[in-house]
């Protein structure tokens, strides 16, 4: 029997662990649940059938999936681990970690034969409600191979390149999120001090050359109603944003439209709030104009 | 009989006014078409049934549309079309133009009975021949509504705003595209700087949050086949760019991001070619780092 | 006997036309002193021995100086003056105006016999008081070399280039003043978060590289202090870097860094007050970066 | 006798040592020399009369000077020191170093009894020449008035801050530099696209609110003059102004500007070669204006 432990049962994390409850269900795996308030993983049991277990337990298992705030997080639980790693084990990170961390932590594991995925996500909570979420992997391809059967909350699985490579991706794809989002937001507020209806300009951009992800469904669903539902948080953003900007100064790259709005999102983040839906960074962009986007 | 005008028979032109001329046949009208090298109006109407006409002749049609490369020519017709014009008649600009020259021309015609129609369009070069444009307007809407028919080269079209205001949105859509296309190039080249694989990554890009139009067809398109087609000319980004800073002047308003794309727009312009195809742009992104996209 | 007339007694204006006084009254000159509001006339010809005078009065002038907050100004009383000009005249425009403006107002008062010289003044209410003002001229060199006399008020006269240039450069130097008052700013928030003594920084940096007449005299003086003297308008420091974004645009040229600065302080008047001291710019770097400059 | 070690006989480091020399003859010290081309501590020895000695020999110093390229080259050569080092010695890193660095070499010399300041100059071969530097301090205090007097190159010391803080303070003010550099280059390229003359506007610049060390300095005599001497690499102020970027990323802060600097001048260091000048990042400001600056 294979086991399989998820770390971190967040807004992403609860819905993939109970992906993977209905796959374990079905391969007769089972599937243990560590998260820093225990209670929720003892909800999770109770709704999923998973097993809620300590650190030391979630260490043995053959496939460790973790999905935290920040890398840091990671190298907590890691750190309380280490000791009771089985080898040959896998661990996948879902995190939207460090490049730079993925490389250190992958040489921790490796000392006690344990394989290191960097695995983050994209699709949002509704793809991971749907468990249809889209998984960038750095690291050993044949690893990825391997535990892409356990990666039941995905329905597309790339390999990107070696360790650290997904967590490059992931962090340059937020960037440009933020790029587009702050972008959009700076022309629809140029627009409507010129007069121009915000609605019918967004319809047009939305047919033409300028469309992003941002423009047709985060602006319209989130700004133009004003109701920035707080699913994915500035502060996050903007740590990933941040983390674009120091893979940039690893590689001596030069990206200053990114280096810029990583700026800007973290001006937001301090005016606006950490815990603020990421679209709420276009209040810092309305107060720069005096001019509501609306 | 109505008789419609057609002036500027470039890329985009020359198949918007052979839809016109479908659309003529149909109804019983007449098209008359104008370019500055009249070699291309003959040919016109050679293949499509249309009219070679001059300045003054094409000055007293029912309906007037110019596609030209910027409001300077726009303003050169109007110039000497001015004592020609017939008081009732609608002018169509479907040029990418300035918001300002729009104000001076709409009141320049309203001296002599003639309406003002900002009206640009995007779709590029395909849209075009398929008649399938999106058309922005800026002006009177009754107007508009009056002249709508006329519009055989689109399929949508929408009211965004008093005189100018079609312009404004053209002026920031393209801008957003500059936005869009600059900044996943950064992205791309600090990611081929760190060894990922750049066909993967903007495979999951483009499954993720942070896709665009430019993430979505022109990169994998024109770049990483290296062709860079020519169908839309650096140089006239880099000028609608501009057009969208100097709304933002205009109205007293602050866009940072735009502004230094608007910059980095108009240096790849110089470094690269104002002829190239705006893809190219991010050959000066290339050389930034040291590194090409592919 | 020679006319002078000086036209805007603000902050600037006043003591400039002062020193034009003392000047005048030496050489058996005669100045007209105008004011939008009246009052200010009357008080400085009580105070210095001026004659207030009416706008078609000053028109007759020898040499005409205006000292106006921006060019659409000096359009105002152009046009009101227009029609009494005196050929042989010269126009001396002290305002911090507009490149373009500078072509049209010179193209105008020539149809006139009128000579016009952009020669807007640096060195702040401090030069303007001791008389030690900078002066950049554009226009013709010998008109410069004719009128260098009456600059009773400058102790510096630089001819730098044709019509235009002297607005071209006062724009430019502004801008410059705002990008390192503002890059200074960043420098300073950050260490400050990153717990540096901020005065024993300054000290430092005054004493290195990095020095400009921000770090040596404004933020000592008016921001560490937290004094914020409102000498220089922060919504006319935004003014003039838009002017020098409106230049670059001109001539097709490429200022990323101006152009982001222009916008960040565009932002800064929306959200700190346009008529606060152009120092207090700053404070929406300590808001973006949730730390005071002190 | 005190023995006092200097590693790192570059275009700073090499006069230095020789006030070192000076100072030591004076007070009965001796003075090691070691450099990764032992041929220079030779030279250096015959000119000055140093010891050239191997990084065993220099270990065993009261105080150990460095004076290296990055803090990489500082780690190398303590990393072989280590084993060799005496306790109650003091480590005074004179390079311009990494904050981040800091930290950990100063944890690494702690637990061998050695206090570790950052120390980094500012000033150029011609202060290093004239033994006028300017040093700026991280690090105990105490112990910074205790190394004071072996401070023989410097003409003002000031302590700003604990650990790293001396590393921050000198990114930042490198930063700085690149600022005005970048930005006064970019305001005179647009001012030459417009006709204006560039020494009367450098001239009027320098007596205005806009200037700044690289207005005053190193542009006339740099820039202007095409020279570009290559005493202060591109590389390594793109390097120093990336320690500002990791800077402001390690405490959450926001410096657009400074961050937007960083990255053009990481491509300038790319499209213009990492070993000439930092002045001559002005080439790729005169490459995306197609101006000269001159």
């Amino acid at each position: 029997m294979t086991t399989l432990a998820f770390l971190g049962l967040g807004a992403m994390g609860d819905p993939m662990a109970a992906h993977l409850a209905t796959y374990a269900r079905a391969h007769g795996h089972r599937v243990l649940v560590w998260n820093r308030t225990a209670a929720k993983a003892g909800a999770h049991a109770a709704t999923h059938g998973t097993h809620p277990a300590t650190l030391e337990e979630a260490a043995a298992a053959d496939v460790i999936f973790t999905c935290l705030p920040t890398s840091a997080e990671v190298d907590e639980v890691m750190h309380q681990m280490r000791p009771h790693l089985r080898p040959g084990a896998t661990w996948v990170d879902c995190t939207s970690g460090h490049p730079d961390a993925a490389t250190r932590q992958a040489a921790e594991l490796a000392a006690h034969g344990v394989t290191f995925l960097d695995a983050p996500v994209s699709g949002g909570t509704v793809g991971a409600q749907q468990g249809r979420l889209t998984v960038m992997v750095g690291g050993d391809a044949a690893a990825m191979d391997a535990a892409r059967p356990h990666l039941a909350f995905a329905d597309k699985v790339v390999h990107v390149g070696g360790t650290g490579a997904g967590f490059a991706v992931k962090a340059v794809n937020n960037a440009l999120l933020g790029v587009t989002l702050w972008a959009t937001g700076e022309g629809l507020a140029v627009l409507g001090r010129a007069g121009v209806n915000l609605g019918a300009a967004l319809d047009v951009i939305n047919a033409s050359s300028g469309r992003s992800n941002a423009s047709e469904n985060l602006i319209p669903q989130r700004v133009l109603t004003r109701e920035f539902p707080p699913t994915f948080a500035l502060g996050l953003l903007a740590k990933d944003a941040g983390i674009a900007v120091d893979l940039t100064q690893g590689v001596q790259g030069s990206a200053p439209v990114i280096a810029q709005v990583a700026a800007l999102l973290r001006a937001a983040q301090h005016v606006v709030g950490p815990a603020e839906d990421h679209t709420a960074a276009l209040k810092l962009i309305e107060a720069m104009n005096a001019k509501e986007i609306l």
